[in-house]
């Protein structure tokens, strides 16, 4: 429990609770709940007036910033029912963190971190029944700032909306723990050092979009992205970070200001180390996947994101050729990473990081 | 004329009319007129019911992806009146030509040219009264593309609004042609060939702030971005593309695909070129403006685009230094590039190059 006075949440309740969607429709990010949070921003009085409302579209200036100017960060992390009727959250404070340094980058005002988790908490109890508890199933969490001054002056708006929305969603990857194929991108660049690429901001999906969209045309899921000035150094798969298995070790690009600190990859690296399996966070070259591959030695490769917890590649489409990877189901150690993170985030297995808080008890 | 059948634009005229802001308080995108333009996409349909409305707010969902992935794109151009009482465009063709370019690199769906043309025009002549024409003042004319499906997937929007809203604006530089004071940015990197940069897209604009805020702490106006592979490399300057006057010969950045190809770049290359001044679009590094400079023979510098048309640069921030370029005030070249063009816009001077078209006449 903080010490710090926190501003009260007022709460307006649904008068129409909307029917639940069925576990087998959810899919990602298509339905929400009853209720959201909501704050708002001036220069004048600063973040005010948290409180949690009925669902509802929301009503802007055609000028607002955010349609002209990308002033906008979110976050994105998951609450999960355990089998004795609790509530988990993973981590939520370090989403917190990452949405303030976001805030900083595009210049938008930062949040107290208690007022973040405790709107969350407070939202998240409301809308519980909500929760889907199917396997690989959970609440997903959206909080997001947009910039909504209505003024066409390129400069930091003065004035913006702090939300959180919930949806409710299935697995990930409709066909489960079946491996992707990543397709790595030699022609488009994400982000590049100096830029955007460590915030959690509009623009960098926005750039991701037509790569995406040409690498599902030659049949392929995802793209693995290249750094953007030397065009050799692998950075980040979509939205997710990315660990290679060469040989008897486990080698993750670096945190070099080009890509996003995933809180699953901390967790997957601390998870690593904490079983002694030898990992090295550095500099990798797309040329040392391509020669570990071709010598036999690159055994497995997963991705790492709140959305899809775990995502084992079995393929990697690189200059015209298709490497296989794996034997087409997902490897040893990408199976018992999911399993050990999913089970720590469902309660079912014990949690020696301290990574869960449950949302009425005390963290 | 074209030949092509248009969709009628249906219109609905406002009831009541705002009270025109005085012509000494305009200033930049602050002010809006009567009525706006609108039209709405979806993957059935593709771009229906264009309509003009009264001016209003727009209404989302939380989800709607401009607010999380930044599909969005715009344009900025402006309607000129003339003594005679005409309203003249500037190369309105160049806009939503580069517009429908933007609509491609997002992967948004793009716009017929003609229909955007018709509704900027119906638009213009509707709030005709709102054209202040004070010297320096103008119609500014922003249509945008905003995504608006309500879903969390990182994938194209499959809905959108296409809108266009006007705005009186004053000159852009308060001070009028006093010349300004550019940073050249080390630290920050606004756009990389592979990515946006050459797209006309909220999320560049984002990520330029924290550059502009931090050299305006330091006294300078606004940002001269470097390449973002190479560091040094000048690219463009905050929302101008820029021009050097190195001894005898005027050189500019050639289009590299990582900023924007500005319409008043193009034409003030073409007027140079019909006086038949000495003219190098090519890679210039700032190492060679500054040895010009420490030789004597960089005697203009002058950003070019359609807020400020033409901005003399009287200073560059670099390296701890400030270089003074020219005397003060604009420089002789800068001015007359700057009398040409608005004498051409405002239909003062004859337009050899064809480029102005009457709102109410043929083009
Ligand atoms: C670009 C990008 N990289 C990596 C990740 C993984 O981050 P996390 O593990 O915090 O979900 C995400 C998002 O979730 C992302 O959007
Ligand atoms: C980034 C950027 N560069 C250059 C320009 C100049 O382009 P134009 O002359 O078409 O206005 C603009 C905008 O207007 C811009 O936003």
């Amino acid at each position: 429990m903080n010490e710090k006075m926190l501003p009260p949440i007022a709460i307006e309740l649904t008068k129409s609770p909307k029917a639940r969607p069925p576990a087998d429709k959810l899919g990602f990010g298509k339905y929400y709940t009853d209720h959201m949070f909501i704050m708002d921003y001036d220069t004048d009085r600063g973040w005010h007036e948290p409180r949690i409302v009925p669902y509802q579209p929301i009503t802007l200036d055609p000028s607002a910033k955010v349609f002209h100017y990308g002033q906008t960060v979110f976050e994105g992390l998951k609450a999960y029912p355990t089998a004795d009727g609790r509530i988990l959250l993973f981590r939520p404070r370090k989403n917190a963190e990452r949405l303030n340094r976001s805030n900083e980058r595009l210049s938008m005002p930062t949040l107290d971190e208690e007022i973040v988790l405790e709107g969350l908490k407070q939202l998240v109890k409301i809308d519980r029944d909500w929760i889907p508890n199917e396997p690989g199933t959970s609440l997903y969490i959206r909080p997001f700032v947009i910039a909504t001054e209505s003024a066409l002056g390129v400069a930091p708006s003065r004035e913006y909306k702090f939300m959180i929305i919930l949806s409710p969603v299935g697995m990930y990857y409709a066909g489960g723990m079946k491996p992707i194929s990543i397709f790595v991108e030699s022609k488009y660049v994400r982000a590049v050092e100096g830029g955007v690429g460590t915030a959690k901001t509009a623009g960098n999906y926005a750039a991701s979009l037509k790569a995406q969209e040409e690498a599902a045309r030659l049949g392929c899921d995802q793209v693995l992205w290249l750094d953007g000035v030397q065009r050799k150094y692998v950075e980040e798969v979509g939205s997710m970070n990315v660990f290679f298995r060469i040989g008897d070790k486990v080698v993750t690009p670096a945190l070099n200001g080009s890509f996003l600190a995933g809180v699953t990859r901390d967790s997957v690296i601390q998870m690593l180390r904490h079983w002694e399996v030898p990992l090295e966070e550095r500099a990798i070259t797309i040329d040392e996947i391509v020669q570990a591959y071709r010598e036999g030695r690159l055994t497995e490769i997963f991705g790492t994101g709140t959305a899809a917890v775990i995502s084992p590649v079995g393929e990697l489409c690189w200059h015209g050729e298709r490497m296989k990877v794996g034997n087409g189901s997902a490897g040893e150690l990408s199976a018992r990473i999911y399993d050990t993170l999913t089970g720590i985030q469902t309660g079912k297995l014990e949690d020696p990081f301290d990574w869960t808080i449950a949302i009425d008890g005390a963290e």
